[in-house]
């Protein structure tokens, strides 16, 4: 079966842009990830307010304590022990990626047996490589691997020697949704190049990042942003770090490593 | 005399940040300077548009026609031939990046010989480094070099080829305002890191992209921004460039090349 999408945005119809009417399809982001590589994980951004800013991404809490997911307006806390919990208003977050999620039809998705897969069909179906989208996608999935991490404590680790002891799960037989964010290959350093998924399973009792899925049965909705806004930590730690390495090698480790 | 600024937000007092409330000083940018250097400049986003966004800050205009200052809330052109023009409303930009100012109190200016001089001040009494920076110098010049370029026809040349065909020029003991857009370093790409000076005179009659400086005497006003806004161009056009290249060298050359 082929993966057909309709994109929602303005993507293929410029001429409606070419007036300079406010833009639709913003996708806010919450500081920068080479800060959260390099161990920036105390929370500054209040989750009530990042919630105005969308309903629907991926993200982590204050004190890495764990996977952050939002989706249809509520935000959800995947812990390091796999445990999923609401996330409170006055809960803060170091690090998010949200849109005001506003997809296309929605399209079957293609039953694939890897990730890799899946974001190969997508780069076809979704061509726009120079804009960010949101993606959703809705279904079975005969097995997901997703993990998560332990809260940490200062003074903190950079989020590669972290990772390293995450936890890693298999679901099997779950429905669920993937959340997903894709960020063009030139954000490295600022977000995650490709697309970063998270899941959350329709009960709300399982899910993490995602290592790895097989899809047997799902539907596809996409939004693709041509508007995207950094809110940057006011701290003076943030104004200290060197934000302009390239730690895309490690953070290549910190998004696909599955353990040992 | 020593330089002392008053910096105008948060920066500084990180604790009115932390309850999540919707930030001020938001820099935006219509497109990303990578596009620029590879010859993207028709213009997409209208002018009046851009003054929604700002009513302070630098850029260049359709066809790459010179250089746009916006100050006070007006848009001028500085054409290649030295001539200062308002933009109309309906006019576009490929690029740009504006402010609503909202400075600090004036503060005395450095009496400085070059505008090497100048930055290395600024970088001093501005210590935010990993935010944006608005910075407004009025006072009189003993002498400033500027620079323009002449509107390009398709199909488009690189920057720094462009750039090689410039013109520049020096005004002597003139009357004016530095409109300057500090960006961090790890910006590299996405806009200019360091300061991107365009001047225009009190008359309105003189100015351009600033080469050098020497200034007299000035008055300084600063607002570091915390939140970054990116309008992307929807064009197949865009779609198709390579942005994450590293073009530092050549935009270095673009942004400081004084001619032969």
């Amino acid at each position: 079966m082929m993966l057909v999408l309709v994109v929602s945005t303005c993507v293929f119809a410029a001429a409606l842009r070419r007036d300079g009417a406010s833009p639709e399809g913003t996708l806010t982001q919450i500081s920068v990830i080479n800060a959260l590589m390099l161990g920036q994980y105390d929370g500054w951004h209040r989750i009530d307010a990042l919630l105005e800013s969308g309903n629907f991404g991926v993200g982590t809490l204050d004190h890495l304590d764990g996977e952050l997911v939002v989706l249809d307006g509520h935000a959800y806390q995947v812990r390091g022990d796999g445990k999923v919990l609401p996330v409170p208003p006055e809960a803060t977050t170091p690090f998010a990626t949200v849109v005001k999620f506003d997809p296309g039809d929605a399209a079957d998705g293609p039953p694939v047996t890897t990730l890799r897969a899946l974001d190969e069909h997508l780069a076809k179906a979704i061509p726009a490589r120079n804009h960010f989208a949101a993606i959703r996608i809705d279904g079975t999935f005969a097995s997901i691997q997703v993990r998560s991490v332990r809260r940490q404590e200062p003074p903190y680790k950079p989020l590669e020697e972290v990772a390293r002891s995450q936890s890693v799960w298999t679901y099997e037989n779950v429905r669920g949704t993937l959340v997903g964010i894709r960020s063009p290959d030139w954000t490295a350093g600022l977000n995650v190049p490709g697309t970063h998924w998270h899941f959350l399973s329709d009960d709300r009792t399982q899910g993490g990042h995602v290592l790895d899925c097989r899809i047997t049965k799902a539907t596809v909705r996409t939004q693709v942003c041509n508007e995207w806004r950094i809110v940057l930590d006011d701290s003076r730690e943030f104004d200290a770090l060197d934000l302009k390495q390239d730690l895309r090698k490690e953070l290549q480790e910190v998004e696909s490593k599955r353990g040992k």
